[in-house]
């Protein structure tokens, strides 16, 4: 439930609002939209509140919440959120592309990785130091000693970092060294992982769910925004249908969805929704073309000789020509891929 | 199984190698590339033919076919069909658009979608006049009326007509009216169907059915082609998945995946795809971003009052609004929207 | 919308009402239950006639029938549908077993399997001799041969035969060897022949497209009864899922989903809905325990020679342990295998 | 890879099999069949001790493990695995049935649902105090006090108790309540909570994810019994399809499926397969009739005012007809219920 403030409401009232709902119980997300205060009450059972909250001075209406997702609805946050990472931000006119290795396999491959991302013109790095593995016999990643080695990437090239964390009491250890924390498709409804990156400050890349809904995936969000996180994106990386010609099927339609439905800014990661190399850069261009805010995409120096999905990492001739398509199709479409600063 | 003749096999040796295989009970399938005969042996148990036919003369390779689908196969026909409409071709450099209503339903509202579809720059009408209803109490359309009602309304405007044949006893009937007969979705395994367009000259648009997978496509493709008409187009159209927040979910990674595979041309139907206005135009951009040939989209002149579809046909401004973005992401890929001849 | 007649209306008042209705353009379909008539509007905006009727004499009530498909829906018939073939009811308390190859190969063949399906205690015999294949290079089937050839097998075994029918225009032909005419999957949205079984009296055998909602089969169903045929069974077969361990994934919840929803008898095909020989027996005893009131399973007296489908027909002995089995639990659930009449 | 030993190896040469894997960083698991041991080498890579082990004293053979899921694999572990707790046998020839609420919602609720869950027949109690719900605005669970609730209904009844765990940092609190830890469907693939379950001795409830292939079920188990704890249950919940008609798919196919795969016990959850409380019954039926070796189902004294799935859950009446109908069942298919010991 959201109770919308008059614009003359006084900061005395405003504060009465807020302690009224807290004595209840409830959560309050306050936000400023075109020169009003929204209040957001969060939490089980908020309905009971409206009548008195409709009875307070300085409450101009009060909207019972379509959506079960308050924080991350575009209903009560119209404008799009605009994430700053250093100096890149994602969600605006500027087309971000993070490029990188699946997997942190060696000093030599990272720092090579990182080199071509980063003469690109990619903007961001990403590589896996923990990897959630579907048989606990693969590579599981090479933990910490993998989070300095991007580190080092991040210190030789000045991209920011984006880099998985796969369970709750990881979060300080993975964040310590991240600029962003990617939550797994695999774990988007780990609700305590939720939880626990929604309650440190460093930007979330939350993928959907191979099996979930567009609305689970918000309500996902909603986790981490209610839990004091509010620098969210949201990832499709394809879902899993009968189709087996392709890993996955890349729900090209979720993007303009999601992008009615919420302010968050939306990425598209096409090297998992199909999984076979060709596909990847006509499927990026698709993904920007209806309307991403970010790609993320791997690419290896040596995709042969990976040790995981060897399959559809970019070589880095392959990664130079994608981001040449990128920049005309971004232009087409009003916007234009963002370049790293000039040193 | 395909033989690949020699450069300078004579006519002679040629009409013997396709004798002695339709000797054996199979059918012959000539075609010519870059300078050399292939002759495909189509039938099942084809490949008991090979020993033989290596040892005549004039005959260079055999190639023991591996896909399935050896006629619609890029591996015996790698350069793209180009499929000539009129004057409108599919599967060349040009993005062909089809614009229309789900149904015809009267003079009026077609003449007049017919109308704007052509001043906006279309290239060619859809409208259905047979339509497959899931309900038996649904409008299931106007029937041969409407055939008539396509072919003036292709008089008024040069717009070549496509429309859906539901029947195999129909085919002759549509094919009298029509300039493309379509296979509709849930008619993609009708073989009987199939079978009958094939024996006729008229292109064939083969729409995906929301169950099928990609090989079933192509298989569907091949009973078209080997029953004699080669001229057949492939619509995505959307499948049919979970996640219920669109109509089905455009799988715009079979765009390329299916460019590599068969030499035919690609259209796209975004706006079965997703059922939603809002979305329509997006993922129009984005097949073609992903490399389709062609675009078929539903309009009308008044969605509110549309006896189908009204939830996902393009207002006449949208319609417009499309075909600009249309025109700067076909450039942006290195191809071109069609424009209509200058009068 | 069905008008529920007063037990007392007169025959007079019964006239007047059909009248009145096909007046309007609609289609009347009567019924009667437990000593009063239903009579069914049939037609694309029947709810208009609703205050018409209700002021009609002999009009008990008239209610707006929720479900679309108000013929094959319980709400207007409760009590279930018995079919009658020969001495054979689909739809009581007795479960039916039908058994037999998928194809019908040779005469040999198929005599062979009617023997020791026969023998085993089935009631009703299979076979197809009009095959949909996915490709045009598989083995079509022996068309009217087979056909005879099935005849024959009933003429021996005295099992009435069910047999597919692929085509509007082969429903004559095979209605007049065929006691049941099955519609396959693939043509479960063929409307033409759906509406052409509709119009000849042999009950219809449907099954659910691969990817068919339960009311779109419903839907299918309700083609075939509004074209004038009542007799008609719904067959689960499996439907097509991310999960590829099966051939498909039997629906089990459909059995009493349906069965609560539907007059019509329900019958399950465990064969096509796992395509594994050795789990064929355990979901046709889940089939029963589920409320399924008939099972249609493949056999073959040699599978690894079987023209079609060789990996999922069951040896003439699992046939037999089948039926043992399900026998007993029939008899665990209320119910009885039915047994062929002594000589 | 497994090692079978000879009949008659010494403890001298196990020993030093033993010893000579873990120098090459392998983990080693024993077991013992039909009177001789299979060392199980387990660990990536472990395939290049084949040679060596060949050579040693002791070994018979060696098998490189077609399945990628060794240790759960009925290869290498042809008998079943019977899974002991406290007098409850889940493997063996008795049906074991677990009932209870989905959540445990107050000591009246819970100890009125363990009354009659116990005096119907059932075996286990089941009952949420942790519960990962998709709004993080839902009720979450009493935690611990939930756990003590159930401590308590045990005291009661002598029901042993079925509880989820959602973090690795819960599992030692869990454990200290619970009989059997279960994984719920959205934590499948949560692999540092398989790992922590591995290392404690509890047996685990392993529920397969709602879009996970059987594949990847057998390898989350894999997760849990190579990290130590071999008693695993399986439990099929149904799936996540097109199909909406149910909350899930029962993919009941994949109960015979298992069976034949695995030597770990096969639970069936009806309840959560269908979300309709009407097909909760015919569901487990199908269940034990197709090979499951336990139920767990949802009950609630008053589902009306269950806090969730209030939809699903059986009445008390229900319940103790579902245990007659169970009874019967279990018995044509050569097994039977487990029933309580008589006081």
């Amino acid at each position: 439930m959201i109770a919308v403030l008059e614009p003359g409401c006084s900061l005395k009232q405003k504060a009465a609002i807020v302690r009224s709902i807290e004595a209840e119980g409830f959560r309050v997300q306050v936000s400023e939209h075109g020169g009003r205060s929204l209040v957001g009450v969060v939490g089980s059972g908020a309905a009971r509140m409206e009548i008195q909250l409709r009875a307070m001075p300085g409450v101009e209406e009060v909207q019972p919440v379509a959506p079960p997702y308050p924080l991350v609805s575009r209903a009560g946050h119209p404008q799009p959120t605009r994430i700053r990472i250093g100096d890149v931000v994602v969600g605006g006119k500027q087309i971000v592309v993070i490029g990188g290795p699946c997997s942190v396999e060696s000093r030599e491959q990272l720092l090579t990785a990182a080199g071509y991302v980063s003469a690109s013109g990619a903007s961001m790095l990403r590589g896996g130091a923990f990897k959630p593995r579907t048989s606990p016999y693969s590579f599981q990643g090479l933990g910490e000693e993998g989070l300095k080695l991007l580190a080092e990437a991040r210190e030789k090239t000045g991209l920011p970092i984006v880099t998985e964390v796969v369970a709750p009491q990881d979060v300080a250890l993975v964040a310590r060294y991240a600029d962003v924390l990617q939550i797994g498709a695999r774990n988007m409804q780990n609700y305590r992982l939720l939880t626990e990156v929604g309650q440190q400050p460093k930007p979330v890349l939350l993928k959907r769910g191979l099996m979930a809904t567009l609305q689970e995936l918000l309500l996902a969000a909603e986790y981490v925004v209610s839990s004091g996180n509010p620098r969210v994106m949201l990832c499709e990386r394809g879902i899993r249908t009968y189709e087996k010609a392709t890993r996955n099927t890349l729900d090209i339609g979720a993007i303009p969805w999601l992008k009615e439905r919420t302010h968050l800014p939306i990425v598209a990661d096409p090297s998992h929704a199909c999984g076979i190399r060709t596909l990847v850069t006509p499927l990026a261009l698709a993904s920007v073309a209806a309307g991403a805010d970010a790609i993320i995409v791997e690419t290896h120096p040596n995709p042969a000789e990976a040790l995981s999905d060897k399959e559809q990492a970019l070589l880095p001739e392959d990664f130079r020509a994608m981001m040449d398509a990128l920049r005309r199709v971004a232009v087409a479409v009003g916007r234009e891929v963002r370049e790293p600063r000039q040193a």
